[in-house]
This record gives structure tokens, sequence and C-alpha cells, in this order.
């Protein structure tokens, strides 16, 4: 990855990285996951997210769509839909949660700030 | 983001998180992005993959599509889609690039080892 790269286009390589890691090594298959390494890969890779945001039901309808015929194949931009389907409705809950931590670490750092004058305060 | 997301998790906080800096903060417009904020978004946000992979003139027909009519706005399912239609063209491009990347890395540890097992056989 180009060291220059912003932080979206390390994302963006992290999402390609990640579907080609799922990629069935089947030569008659190029380019394309099958739908049991999908469903493991969301285990894997989407776990915490999926749990935290509740959003599991959502995934688990999705894997069932993928999972009705077993011999399909999902390509780059299926995979990127689906992840993209995935986090949508939980778009707005990152977005909370993010703020949420923001708000803390700022808390965090101001009672530390707090003490630490407390401390200077009490040695001088 | 919480510490024990997976790198997949973390890229998808980081397209979520751009989607909502770039996200107008017209109250009216809740939630979306101008035309020419995601024009704007692109030049700073992907500016490198678009030059690196020849990707620019895809993203500026685009562009193009998205200026027809500058009252439009962009949902986050949008914003996904595009990013997602930004990245398939040359998904198989940043792929090579990284495997380049990585066997380079590996090229210049092994010549790091080589030249420091001759450099202790000489001190030897």
């Amino acid at each position: 990855m180009a060291d220059c790269y912003t932080e979206l286009e390390k994302a963006v390589v992290v999402l390609v990285e990640n579907f080609y890691k799922y990629v069935s090594k089947h030569s008659l298959v190029k380019n394309k996951i099958s739908k049991s390494s999908f469903r493991k890969m969301l285990q894997r890779e989407l776990n915490h997210m999926l749990t935290d945001t509740g959003n599991r039901k959502a995934a688990d309808k999705l894997i069932q769509n993928l999972d009705a015929n077993h011999d399909g194949r999902i390509c780059f931009d299926e995979y990127w839909t689906m992840i993209g389907g995935i986090t949508s409705p939980m778009a707005n809950l990152i977005r909370q949660q993010e703020c949420q931590q923001e708000s803390q670490q700022e808390c965090q750092q101001e009672s530390q700030q707090e003490s630490q004058q407390e401390s200077q305060q009490g040695s001088s």
C-alpha cells in the first residue's frame, strides 16, 4: 500500500484485499467467492460489528438469500454491494458510537489534565 | 472505534466516517452529500488511487454524470455504490500493486539479512 495513501484509500485497499483473501483458489472460478466462503468471511471479519449493532439478523437474512442455491458465486461488485447492504443500516449507529467514543476520550483527557494540575498544585 | 475490531471492520468505519465528514451540515438535507462535496471528496480522498490506476477518466465520467443536475444529493447507499464503482475496475490493479509491494518488501528483507550475515562473517 502506497505510504502516501489517504485513510479512505487505505480502507478501500483493505476491502479489496479482503475480497481476494476469500476468492476461490479454483482456477476455473476466477475472482469469485463461494457463498460458503462469504458466510465464513462475515463470521470472521465483520463479527464484532454485526453483534454490536444487533445487525446479525440482517446479515443472517443476507446469508440465507445467498445460500438459496449452493452453487452461486460472488463477484467483486456483488461483494461490495453486500458489504454496503450490511453497513448501510448501521451507518448511523457506527457514527453515534464513534461520537460517543470521541467524547469519552475527551472526558478522560480532561480528567487526566485536572488530576495532573491538582497534583502539581499539591506539590508546589 | 472498538479496539477489537478486525481490519475489515475498521475499514468499514473509515468509509462511514468519511461519508459523514462530507455530509451537508444543512439540517434540511439530513445525511446526504451534495454533488460538489462528492467531487471535492474524490479529489481529496481518492486522489492518489485515481491517478495511480489511470482511473481518473472513470471518476471524471462519474462526476460528470453526478453534475448533470446541480441540485442532486447523494445518500449513503449511492455514496457506497459510487466508491464501489470507482474501486471495481481497479480492484485487480490494486491487488497486483499490493503483491508487487509485498514481494519488493520480501526482497529487501532478504538482502538485508544477507548483508547482515556477510558483515557477521566478516567480523568473525
